[in-house]
């Protein structure tokens, strides 16, 4: 274990105020060296823990800032190490200056993630709710805060760590039967074995499915924007990204005909793709451009169909709607009508009738919306139907979901291992293959906590945290 | 004053950790409602000044983020309200959310400055420190940061106002003489009123004198590099900002033929003029352009004239020397003889003689260095005789000088007026004019520590400063 003392600025450069964390067993002895409490009478070293102390740093003679130091104690710190940090002015000398201080006085600069790493190796964490700690500052929708805020206050970690527990008493029992094994008895109840694998497989089951939505959550609800041109899929595009574009983050695609961005409606990360590629070019559907869409609409979990309402609307319903409704089968297909501003009522109610009649049609009915795209009409009920998408509205606080790669591919492996456990009962397989699988089933599960772990693991968990974390 | 609840964020945002800043009355209230410390025991309202606590933000039933918060207790703060520091994880999203919380609670987002501000409105300190708590966040060198350090612990406030009180009980006599102005008394010791008008000035225009190398320090000290070309001008530029590029901030000229840099030398700013300009177009130096460099020239304290010492060395000085003597009269001058590594032994030799005979004819002696910019041969030689200018070198840590144009206006009136006061005296004006010429010299001493102040200064001020400060 890292016993040497590390130093690190731990806020952006650039604002009023900046912070200067150290921690390790020498912290509060080297802060002692640098700085001087306002008040001759105070001892910086003599403070009590969660307290703020006001004063000035030094180097040598020269005075380099007034500053408010606050004072942590072992274990109860961020990293479980006596630790320091250092309010200063925001400005890049001072925190410089600062910065070279506690390294002249043995100080070593913190790797990235290195404090976090600290609170883990000391237990004040597990592994998967140290990863959190790196999502939570990455999160930039509610829901992927949320996601990251249950996964750093425990998540699956004890629900885990309990069905690791009950393992290991199993796989005591078994393997104390091949101590006996010339006796031919049996510790260990198969039945409840059998219970036990079971409970498991569901569990592990659900966190492994849960991924996708996790993944979704992290990086956008995927939204295909498709249609034919000129029917007003770029000016929905930025209809939908206009609306918080503070927080928009443009992603432009490798292919030069879709253009992504991602978006914050309603607490919902959206990645919407706008597919600029269907042309008619004659009467066969393959000629229309559908098919390099189509990779496009692999990805997308939500289509929004734009059809113009001026232009023809039966005949391109009966062009297209056959193949919408076989995506309908694995995607959540919204009709969008745009340009109903230009519509008569009369023209209107021609074309809610007849949609009432591919409603009727199909078995689970269309989801439709007129809108103005241009002058922002029924846009606010097209992003109500993205945000309250089933999809993902069946997602509580509560429930438990895997956003993170190294945890899924735990899963999969305890997964398959405890599958091998299951059918292992079932064909009774001789104690010590059934020991093998639950103790691999156990390690991948071990490997999320970080109960199991290992050099390689931790810096690639760690090193993408950054500097000061 | 203002009484209203304050936040803002007072870190920039990307760092590992952000800060929250809320002040004013309501301060501790607003914090309580969002907050829930760590143990069910705990009651944030009652904690100690100067404390930390852990614990949960909340919004709604919606945890935000995991944060510390200090209390500071009115008059004990920065702004001398009560006040509260919320630590975060420095995620934008979830700043943008704790940042709302406390707005919901009534809070108004603070002005640019305005924490800063209320500690001046607060008497916490005086107008030209609170000036200088900007300065110190955009310090970049070791001598600016010294400067805005002095002034932000006092500097000349102290001495202005006490020779303020003194005109004051001086110009109360004087004007109680006016109350009495038929019985021709005088209250006012004349001489004594004479003593301290000089002793006034004399401080003054010290101060105002001092605005040239405190505005030097603020800036970068002006050095020219000036030579033909093909000389090595621009070669000598990369290598003296190549030192520190980190710290290289360019500010390109409107002269599309002057280039400026500022480096950090030793601690020292230094905004180096490459003058790309004297070309030999005859023998008569009105038609070398020089004219044209002579404009940076007068900006410069110190020249550095560059020679080619491999190309005709005792033509260029025959015809420059006389030129660059004078100048010496008004800058430093360093002759800069570069290309010295290709250069035989004999050749250095024999330029060496040459300088001495120069050194004898200017009473002064001349400054000369050798180098090979391109090896980076005699450029560390350089850069001290830049950073050991004596310019620099008289001013200690002590000494107080003026680098903010607002305090060099003020002090220049004041300057006006107590000279009219010591005419005054001298001619014998009566006792009204007297009065009136010291209450305006005491007007702009109290504008500079802000005892005499309005909005429009104010704002200007505070309006330079960040948000958070």
């Amino acid at each position: 274990m890292n016993q040497d003392t590390i130093c690190a600025m731990a806020t952006a450069q650039g604002g009023a105020i900046g912070l200067i964390r150290i921690s390790g067993s020498n912290a509060i002895g080297i802060a002692d060296n640098l700085f001087v409490p306002a008040g001759n009478d105070k001892n910086f070293k003599s403070q009590k823990p969660y307290t703020l102390t006001f004063g000035r740093i030094f180097s040598g003679e020269e005075m380099i800032d007034e500053v408010l130091v606050s004072l942590f104690r072992s274990p109860h710190s961020y990293t479980g190490e006596d630790s320091v940090e250092i309010t200063c002015h925001g400005s890049p000398y001072i925190m410089q200056q600062i910065m070279q201080l506690p390294i002249v006085n043995g100080c070593r600069v913190a790797r990235p993630g290195e404090y976090t790493q600290r609170a883990f190796l000391n237990g004040k964490m597990d592994l998967s709710q140290a990863e959190a700690v790196a999502d939570l500052i990455a999160s930039s929708s509610a829901s992927m805060h949320r996601l990251a805020m249950s996964q750093m206050r425990g998540g699956f970690s004890k629900e885990l760590s309990d069905l690791r527990i009950r393992l290991l008493d199993f796989t005591s029992l078994i393997e104390l039967e091949l101590d006996f094994s010339e006796e031919d008895v049996e510790f260990a109840d198969r039945n409840k074995l059998c219970l036990l694998a079971d409970e498991i497989e569901s569990v592990i089951s659900r966190l492994v499915h849960s991924f996708s939505i996790g993944n979704v959550i992290k990086n956008g609800i995927p939204v295909a924007i498709v249609g034919k041109t000129n029917v007003g899929k770029s000016t929905l595009l930025n209809v939908l990204l206009n609306e918080e574009k503070a927080i928009v983050s443009p992603v432009h695609g490798t292919t030069r005909d879709v253009i992504e961005d991602t978006v914050n409606l309603g607490g919902v990360m959206f990645r919407l793709m706008d597919t600029a590629g269907i042309r008619e070019t004659g009467d066969e559907i393959e000629n229309l451009g559908v098919e390099r869409t189509f990779q496009k609409l692999d990805q997308a979990e939500i289509v929004l169909w734009m059809i113009d309402a001026t232009n023809h609307v039966r005949e391109q319903l009966e062009k297209f709607s056959d193949i919408i409704l076989s995506w309908s089968k694995r995607k959540h297909v919204i009709w969008v009508f745009n340009k109903i501003d230009m519509l008569f009522d009369s023209q209107k109610e021609e074309l809610t009738s007849l949609l009432a009649s591919y409603t009727n049609k199909n078995t689970n009915g269309i989801d439709f919306v007129f809108i103005s795209a241009k002058q922002r009409l029924g846009t606010d009920l097209l992003q109500q139907k993205l945000v309250s998408f089933t999809y993902l509205s069946a997602v509580t606080s509560n429930d438990i979901i895997v956003t993170n790669v190294r945890h899924y591919e735990a899963l999969t492996h305890a997964l398959d291992s405890i599958r091998r456990v299951r059918e292992g009962l079932q064909t009774h397989v001789s104690g010590d293959f059934l020991s093998q699988d639950i103790r691999e089933c156990m390690f991948h599960l071990g490997e999320i906590v970080g109960e199991i772990t290992n050099e390689m693991v931790l810096e690639n968990v760690f090193g993408k945290f950054c500097i000061g974390k």
